[in-house]
């Protein structure tokens, strides 16, 4: 359940930059700020997101931004797997795509002008006054809109999609793509990356199905995160309701500086579905007797924010001692197995460096080949200690860490360090790649 | 080479709207007008694309337009095949994202404008003529401008990512995501879904390296085509060259309408990550011990033309005699089994229905587990010959056939049927599973 407090933090988070959170949630603990700042602070060094301050910014507020190699990887995976979850979960759902801007599909909102047609216009000085607001507005109602969700486009998909199911409900229609944020004003660019299931059912059942769906995203979320509570899911009061929603539950992650919404989801009836199809019933009737039209369920979700879930999920800071009982904070990024951007670095110990170098290289192309992603950290020539290594890979959620020696090129032996239990093991060059493989699709499986 | 008469093809073919293609490409054969509108009728009826002339008329010129389930499948798959392909190919390949609207990124092109915020202006009745072209441009100058290609965003991560390489050359930024083709006027949306590698390296190599991903690039896109020598590769003649650009390769695919490019490469320099970079040359520098700033080699592709150019290559159209021997044309969709959208069809023959549902349902469960894409044929109530199925999955592009009969109930054997051969084979239901992984794998390997 959203507590008054918590909503009240949501709210005041909305509008309030990062450092006057503190205070405004009751229920956070003192250590809010530390805990936000070490978050973007460790996602910009360890090449999650790029660094700079308004980046970090977008990303901390949700939205879509300038991400480093690890940040991509990690969407990618977040993406591909809730592609397989929800288009596989179902005989029928299918994916589509839809053009993010259309020229008739919102009357508000923002749309895309070309700023030499507008320039032109303003130039041309023999234009009254009246004329030039004429023509201005004639360019404005000619410029593509851009799409705010990606409901409209599955709404118009629906027809078209009829024929495939054989006009038999219930299906769903599934498509993930960049949505437009109306702007705060600030010049700002707000994307965000959306993903979205519009279900179409009987209308008797719309209610169950929403039911149905609110678990299975719920499951989906705690599947893949190391603190499974931290994802909950509740029914949106219904004062808060969208209009022509008479239902919804929205799933939650209570990050540092209070509950934020992943995913809404909600029962919308037909009015949408025939406003996109000018009230023509006929083309809405399905097979199923009833000349009644179907109502629509509407999942849709936020994965840059989703990203960010996870990260902030994951990431666990351990007081250690160090050889000399220095006291250490060790922080590990311990993303789930499949979400992990990196599965593998691979670094070479003391040895004949040329030698070792040629070894990484050949297991390098192994990984690559069997799409394990790995981390060429062989080829950075600044030489570093273990620990240190092993502190940056821990940042990174690195899984594994192998390191090649001279005992490699003698018997083929080489060390493996697993992030999640810091043991190192010793394998044989030839069982390496099996077992990430193995690893990898059983933590996939559980 | 591109030919002078196909240059003028493809030059006339950019204003001309499908219906006069014919008669302007000399080297074009007669029935060229057919084979486009068979390609494009085959899309929209087997859910490649929606359907609608100017959703088909977006498609033929390589924009992104709406997708159905398997037009989004096939670039799903293309998509991932380029990632692989380019970060897999290098250790020192780095996927990046960045964002599709900047507030200072281009001074032209077009922008994102609120329309509620335009509306007010125009609505200040007490502004004078000037002093509303003074807010007008002000508005238009602090609204988020879109990107026409994604070489602008990796040029501002080249700073960035220096750390994280070492500061060694070479290496590269990869990334795929929408961009937005300057408008033609007809207030119609350009969107295109671009990939991009831009690779950094020393000015004395950037000539070999423009060679070596022309390379690298033609032998991608000929590893799933059917007639490979349909994609070609051509040096760009010097009065062609884009401004600040010395080299120029374009990878072109021979359609029935004429050449078009489907990936440009090109060697640029270092003019624009010194202006990216306000002429600081010492956030350039790199560990190589010269003074030189690196320079910039560019691969930038169409995946929506790509994934258009895929299902035209793949097409066959064969005579064939039917029973009593009247001609007839098959038409299969002969995609790359990587590519292809739909790996198999499940299918019921004759027998208890209820019964060889449920035995479609436990394997449509086991091919989803596997990740293996499958059609579930057997959904559809409507009666239809073996003969009409196959036709229908062979303009689908479906690999393979399974038809689930009373033997499968009795022995667990069932038919399967190969789009490439159209060969019928008995196998045990519990090979099939393995059979298609082993298939697709060995074929994404050769």
């Amino acid at each position: 359940m959203l507590t008054l407090s918590a909503r009240r933090c949501v709210l005041s988070q909305r509008k309030s930059p990062l450092n006057s959170t503190r205070g405004h949630c009751d229920t956070a603990p003192p250590d809010v700020l530390d805990r936000v700042r070490t978050l973007l602070q460790l996602c910009a060094d360890r090449y999650y997101i790029s660094p700079g301050e308004s980046n970090s910014e977008l990303f901390r507020r949700g939205w879509s931004c300038s991400y480093g190699p690890l940040g991509v990887e990690l969407r990618r995976n977040l993406l591909q797997q809730w592609w397989h979850s929800v288009t596989g979960s179902r005989a029928w759902v299918f994916g589509v795509n839809t053009v993010s801007s259309s020229p008739d599909r919102e009357a508000g909102g923002a749309r895309v002008i070309e700023s030499e047609r507008f320039q032109q216009i303003l130039d041309q000085a023999e234009l009254s006054r009246e004329q030039l607001i004429q023509k201005l507005n004639r360019l404005l109602l000619s410029s593509p809109s851009v799409r705010t969700s990606l409901l409209q486009g599955a709404l118009e998909q629906f027809a078209p999609s009829l024929e495939m199911v054989n006009k038999k409900l219930p299906f769903g229609l599934a498509e993930s793509g960049l949505c437009f944020q109306p702007s705060d004003g600030s010049g700002c660019s707000a994307e965000v990356t959306q993903t979205s299931l519009v279900w179409f059912c009987s209308p008797r059942s719309s209610s169950q199905w929403l039911d149905h769906w609110a678990r299975h995203r719920l499951k989906w979320w705690r599947k893949f995160a190391l603190s499974p509570s931290d994802f909950s899911s509740t029914e949106v009061p219904e004062n808060e309701l969208e209009e022509k929603t008479s239902r919804g539950v929205k799933i939650l992650y209570k990050f540092p500086w209070g509950l934020e919404s992943l995913e809404t989801l909600g029962c919308r009836g037909d009015a949408e579905l025939l406003q996109t199809y000018k009230g023509i019933r006929t083309k809405l009737q399905t097979r199923d007797g009833r000349k009644s039209i179907p109502h629509v369920v509407s999942v849709s979700g936020n994965m840059d924010r989703g990203a960010m879930a996870f990260l902030s999920n994951s990431l666990q800071q351990l007081r250690t001692e160090d050889g000399k009982k220095r006291l250490q904070q060790r922080k590990v990024l311990k993303l789930h197995p499949v979400l992990a951007p990196v599965k593998v670095a691979l670094d070479i110990g003391k040895g004949a460096t040329v030698e070792l170098r040629q070894v990484c290289e050949g297991l390098l192309q192994e990984f690559l080949e069997a799409k394990i992603s790995a981390w060429p950290g062989y080829l950075e020539a600044v030489p570093t200690s273990l620990e240190l290594l092993n502190a940056k890979y821990d940042e990174m959620g690195v899984l594994f860490t192998v390191v090649i020696g001279e005992k490699t090129l003698e018997s083929g032996l080489l060390q493996v360090r697993s992030r999640d239990t810091t043991v190192r093991e010793t394998m044989h060059i030839s069982e390496i790649r099996n077992f990430l493989s193995k690893y990898i699709s059983a933590a996939d499986k559980f």
